[in-house]
């Protein structure tokens, strides 16, 4: 599936949460099917703060493409996760390795129940309403190590790409096209796309500037570093 | 997956729609879980009206258990499913094969775009935060035949269950007891267990009696007759 070349009357929904992976999946749809036919889906789950929503608006104010919202915070009004704002909790500095160890190879304090899932089921339904046939979505591998953010993990997006296509009758797929990709390629594709990375978002706390401790913010430095690029973002600090 | 003896220790969330099916579910799941270990998930999309909100409400309280509501309409903002109150389109009459021969292989009119999916994800995500290892969903063969319900189909709830395994870390499954049942099997389990069916609510219309005449009050009223049992609610006519 994820090689294959998508014809021209085929169209996209995108999971934009305005960071740097969904943009890049945003340029890379934009460069496979075209800006008329892409379809952005900004999703609410609770997020501590609204930084990445913003960023998301922006994105696809950019691209020039269609977007809807939707709020789904009802749906983790249960739980206790650290990545949502109800729940106050300090997001842990350091980066993933730590967090991995940490939780015992138990899904880390940031992963939000079944989030993911919940949202690539929410592009299925959208995806039918206004007739698109894929849902671009930009799980990768730094995501999925060591069972981080299981959601994240190229055999859950072989499964769910399975599952959507069965319950929309054989009409939607899950395209992932960076599951085989690190943060760092993904990167280098977002700057051979151009993609406008100061408008981004990445960071767990919602701050002025992003505070170059959370774990999404050294993988994203990492990530530029890697590729002798400069993040264009401000930070507060950087490691 | 189907057949497996559930430990004392597990817990189960049910969907429930507050239909045959879903209410079959619950007693089903309160006998294998005991009550104190079933959590009812309540999902509002939209519908034409509230008649099976307040079943599923009237059920949950009469078993006993935990429950919560979420409002997932907004995810539907653009579909044109005759379903959805919002368009504001007649339910066809007669029967599902009448309605799959229209559909002409293709989801029947009233199929809401991967809802099942969706209450399904979301299920996922509460069992997670609840500590609940087991999704219980009342898909069965009557729904899945000729494709009208793609999302009720063996084949959507093994892909669906093996994702949420996936997506979760492997902390959750997707238990369908029905899925290799016709309604009038369901029906059957219900008689044994007792089921309320006086308040349950299936019919597409919203009057004060059940209309007797769209797809789902003429399966319903076959699948009590095939047991040489009476449908305690009324209609405003059987054919």
């Amino acid at each position: 599936m994820q090689k294959q070349n998508y014809k021209k009357s085929s169209k996209a929904v995108v999971l934009l949460s305005g960071g740097v992976d969904s943009a890049t999946c945003l340029a890379r749809a934009v460069e496979a099917f075209g800006k008329r036919n892409v379809f952005a889906l900004i999703a609410w789950y609770g997020q501590r703060h609204k930084r990445e929503i913003e960023s998301a608006r922006k994105l696809s104010e950019f691209y020039d493409v269609e977007s809807a919202e939707v709020d789904l915070t009802e749906v983790f009004g249960l739980s206790s996760c650290s990545l949502l704002e109800k729940n106050n909790v300090d997001v842990e500095n350091g980066d993933y390795a730590d967090q991995i160890k940490r939780a015992g190879g138990k899904p880390v304090a940031t992963y939000v129940p079944f989030r993911n899932g919940l949202f690539l089921s929410a592009a299925a339904s959208l995806a039918l309403s206004v007739g698109a046939d894929t849902i671009v979505y930009g799980a990768h591998m730094d995501d999925a190590a060591g069972n981080a953010y299981p959601d994240c993990s190229e055999d859950f997006v072989e499964k769910m790409n399975a599952a959507v296509a069965a319950g929309t009758g054989g009409q939607v797929r899950v395209w992932a096209p960076y599951v085989h990709s690190n943060k760092a390629k993904i990167v280098a594709d977002g700057l051979r796309l151009r993609v406008p990375y100061e408008v981004t978002w990445s960071c767990y706390k919602g701050g002025a500037r992003a505070c170059g401790k959370c774990g999404t913010c050294i993988d994203r430095l990492k990530a530029f570093k890697a590729n002798g690029a400069v993040d264009p973002i401000e930070y507060e600090e950087q490691r």
